[in-house]
């Protein structure tokens, strides 16, 4: 299994195709002749991107049988959940506490 | 006020020192040179990076007298962090789904 990073996630997901692939494959595991379908891309053009987002930890390519399944791994969501959400309650904490100094401010 | 995009903000958060200097907002509004001591680097070179995050939507600069001061920008973290956790919660559903369904299959 890939350790996923902010920075490769982020780069993955920094291209519209690959974000339509993540959201095809959020709704359940997929063949490669399914994805290439989604983005009307050759299998070749389709192998590339899945690298990529293999690469960051958020899909992972198997082999059953004569098929090769791509599946989602949540793993890189998490990670780009959780730094986007992180900093955002932060920011929010402090806009909260600086409301507060000016009400304590107000006569 | 720019219009954040998935791609223009995961492109801006694709590297480390953006992302430094993102977490630095975070705890509140600072100065170019607050943010060139974050990270060591010269002005020149900090500007480029507030320059993508403003790009982005994840950052205003404004003059305050002789000073420039850097404001983060929330529109572009909720941005990110909606589409990751909306791709997130569409995955579990889909899992749960099938959990749902391999129950239904036992005797």
């Amino acid at each position: 299994m890939v350790k996923s990073t902010v920075d490769g996630v982020a780069h993955a997901i920094a291209s519209a195709p690959r974000r339509r692939l993540v959201g095809r494959l959020a709704e359940g595991p997929a063949t490669m002749s399914e994805l290439a379908e989604v983005l009307g891309i050759t299998l070749p053009a389709i192998d590339k991107h899945v690298r990529v987002l293999e690469a960051a930890g958020l899909a992972r390519k198997r082999r059953v049988g004569r098929q090769a399944i791509v599946t989602l791994e949540a793993g890189g969501l998490d990670l780009l959940a959780d730094w986007a959400t992180g900093m955002r309650a932060m920011w929010r904490a402090r806009l909260s506490d600086f409301a507060d100094h000016l009400q304590e401010e107000q006569p």
